[in-house]
């Protein structure tokens, strides 16, 4: 397997699906839905899209070796069907991070003037089209999961299922949330640090993986390998995401750098320095290779997309 | 029918249903949970979940009394199922509406201090806090309905389907896009008043009305009655709006009066003159009346509400 190119090709598949999957830019009202395009389109690395491609894959792939299909409690739901498009729902979990980043990004939460490089939605817009941008992206996500997966509703009604509660208020809302309230704190806690990246981060990440595997008819046991897989990533990627803004400048990051030392915010780094958060990514990333490795199949390409995201904060 | 009692009796099951299918206000992170529970209690007429319990006893006490049901579609799908509980479906339209209260409250949209005779979300808590739980009370709006109607996911999917639509860029949002829009204009016409009413009024109106007909299993030609009878009482109900706004005194609106003059807001109001205006929502009343005359059954309520409704802007 040629790890680039099958990154490139899944990237490619999630843009030509954005496209498609998103309403054109001059539908009513065209500067509403030219926002919604312009926070899409601003590139970013495709991380829990292509999870989803690939989870479904490997999956699916899996699956069409074995006879025993008895624990795809889906394909008894749906019996006729075959195994459905993942595009849609990878198109579905983008427009939920995008969603989440320009709330994020707005004067009354980060303030942030930068995102991938370019002007943040309220930057290039304004802050109410960014707002209502951003509830467009999180009502289009559940509505493109019901219409795309129409002739599979019990398919629809699990994805749906699985995105509501990953983006809800006990996880990636709850996560969101609860760091504006640590910043506020003089010392949050490891604890509290880890409840906050297990659902901003980590929550979107799972979701990713068990939207795949239902996607491709995963059983029990691996939709478990997949949602702890998710965990670990999760808390590698974040911990990755504070040695960055610590260690990279502005332009390399494509986003503000050393805010979090600057509002003197609780991270990883500053409770455990930069060796030891170094040390823990690594533990998580193993951690997460681990659980993937339960899966059935070719785990090769995530396990090269996970040496690949943890050898950034090197 | 005593309709007084009626509706007060359906009040009350949507204010009990509040408090059921709400996460509790001490869940973690507690600030949130509160913020969201803050909004959904904060009263008023609880419109749009009335219409679904009472559109769903209509239809469905209508259907029991027909052999022929043969037209409802979701019935084969789910061909076992009992008619479902219509009430967190009607939890849910209220976390929507909330959560679209919530967000057109904030400093960047209406800048509004008061709703419903209280200070507004943004007010009580902070900016972020407010984003955050409207955020959340959108998304718990979908999960809600995958969660309670899981046993029938056909029925699930149709109605996570309709609220999306209703609620998506090119209805709820796009309305308020357009509205925004709207507002930078010297002078807008007719035909966008129109468009704007339709989208950010009566969209959430026809879906409470299909959403009701769904779970009670109304056939095509009685949905489409409904949603039918939505459009015109979506038109109504905002006349009558632009009405009270400029004949009301604050304290009565429970909202700042008077803002749409002050603005020099393009209303019905503003094109028609009051006259007219009272003249238009009374022609969408009776046009709603009509088409709920066509749906089987006893339509005495909900004649009765739209009556009580009209009668506010005389």
């Amino acid at each position: 397997m040629d790890f680039a190119a099958t990154l490139q090709q899944y990237v490619a598949r999630v843009e030509s699906g954005l496209d498609r999957h998103l309403p054109a830019a001059n539908t009513r009202p065209a500067r509403l839905h030219e926002a919604m395009r312009y926070s899409l389109q601003a590139g970013g690395k495709r991380l829990r899209p292509v999870l989803i491609l690939a989870v479904s894959d490997l999956v699916s792939n899996a699956q069409s070796k074995i006879e025993n299909l008895s624990a795809a409690a889906l394909a008894k739901a749906d019996p006729k069907s075959k195994i459905a498009d993942a595009l849609p729902a990878a198109v579905a979990i983008e427009c939920l991070h995008t969603y989440s980043l320009i709330h994020d990004d707005l004067p009354c939460m980060d303030n942030d003037d930068l995102r991938r490089g370019r002007p943040t939605a309220h930057r290039q817009f304004d802050e109410a089209t960014a707002l209502l941008a951003g509830d467009a992206l999180l009502t289009h996500a559940f509505g493109l999961l019901a219409v795309a997966y129409a002739d599979q509703p019990a398919l629809a009604h699990a994805l749906i299922r699985e995105l509501a509660d990953a983006a809800g208020s006990r996880r990636l809302i709850g996560g969101q949330m609860a760091d504006l309230l640590a910043e506020k704190q003089a010392n949050a806690t490891n604890e509290e640090l880890e409840f906050i990246h297990l659902n901003k981060t980590a929550a979107m990440l799972e979701a990713a993986l068990v939207m795949g595997g239902l996607i491709g008819r995963a059983n029990e046991d691996d939709l478990n390998s997949l949602r702890l897989a998710g965990r670990h990533l999760g808390l590698a990627f974040q911990i990755i995401d504070d040695v960055l803004d610590a260690t990279v400048d502005t332009t390399t990051l494509g986003k503000t750098a050393g805010k979090d030392a600057k509002a003197d915010k609780t991270t990883f780094v500053k409770l455990h320095g930069l060796e030891k958060s170094r040390a823990l990514a690594s533990e998580h990333s193993n951690r997460a290779l681990l659980a993937f490795r339960q899966l059935p199949g070719d785990t090769g390409f995530l396990a090269a997309l996970i040496s690949s995201m943890a050898s950034r904060a090197r």
